[in-house]
């Protein structure tokens, strides 16, 4: 049995904070990862903005309730989760992610919780860990499963570089450019066609 | 973020091998780790049974598709997957579950490989590692999630011990009597209030 980790945002549901950005009316909250690949410094500079915005968690939340999974998503979810086990690897906040979980039918989800003071303003975030997504992977094999993982952007890369098999899903060609180890795909026939062969690389070596 | 450990039979299905042994009429199948707390002297022992009355996978798989989750099982599961990540450690095989997992719509679930030929006789198993439930539970700990673990069996001791929080579920009296460190549940009900006081527990020690 093989264990898909997948990134969450851009893989399944659309970026959060570029949508939070459109609906308020902030533009510079339109930065992700795919921009600053350092996450302390793109958290830092999104908080200081809704502070300076005054907005707090549940508007933020509202704008999220209304995200819907990409064109497709529930459908290869689903049909991942009946060949493999999946665990969402991602640099979200266990509060936003809530809803979109919900439409994703509860998949497991590896991510981060925000401190929220009692008026709902975001005061902090508590990453779990450092590179939790390339940590996950390391302790998945650890405990002998073979894993295959699939993102889109920059803090995808060491994940992929941890797992057996990595795949770029949608990545921005700077990420190309940079990793051209990994095999891109770009719908997701495309990238259920990468996990099979993926997982027949694995089975014929004997995992 | 707290992450519950569940173990599958007992606690959410019923036990696969005592259905197998009641439909097969072939009663020494109804030794479970409850009574044989070897597990590869129980698993050797049963594949030889399933030899010498040439029972092969699909007869068992056939029993398994009859199977419901245990009354209530599901619901607290739903429950359970709103408010926690959850992953399933069992010593069961991936073959045997899915139907199962098809029925709790699709947990993440850590157990264990059959190796079955062409004709579908089970020839061997692979565990994926020497007690896995356990070794799961440091691993996802290592990750920097609290923990709670819930089984009901002597195989699922070892990971309450490596657990934050470790609950029986329906334990057998020599279980309750060898391990009287654990609080007991008979109930979903009571299941989840013990779930809730040690995630009140966790983060009241500012898990």
């Amino acid at each position: 049995m093989v264990v898909v980790c997948l990134d969450l945002e851009g893989v399944l549901v659309p970026e959060v904070w570029i949508n939070v950005a459109e609906r308020t009316g902030i533009p510079e909250l339109r930065r992700t990862t795919r921009d600053e690949p350092d996450y302390d410094k793109l958290m830092r500079f999104r908080l200081d903005l809704l502070d300076r915005h005054n907005l707090r968690l549940p508007q933020i939340t509202e704008v999220i309730d209304g995200l819907e999974p990409l064109d497709g998503a529930l459908e290869f979810l689903d049909w991942l989760r009946e060949r493999f086990q999946v665990v969402i690897l991602s640099d979200t906040y266990y509060d936003f992610a809530r809803p979109l979980m919900r439409k994703l039918r509860y998949p497991t989800l590896f991510c981060h919780n925000l401190v929220v003071a009692p008026d709902g303003r975001i005061e902090d975030y508590r990453l779990r860990m450092r590179d939790q997504k390339q940590a996950s992977v390391i302790a998945l094999r650890a405990v002998h499963f073979p894993v295959i993982a699939a993102g889109d952007s920059y803090n995808d890369t060491t994940m992929l570089a941890a797992a057996d098999e990595g795949i770029l899903f949608r990545p921005p060609d700077t990420v190309v450019a940079e990793f051209p180890q990994y095999p891109v795909t770009r719908s997701y026939d495309e990238l259920r066609a990468a996990v099979l062969a993926a997982q027949g690389r694995l089975e014929g070596a004997g995992r």
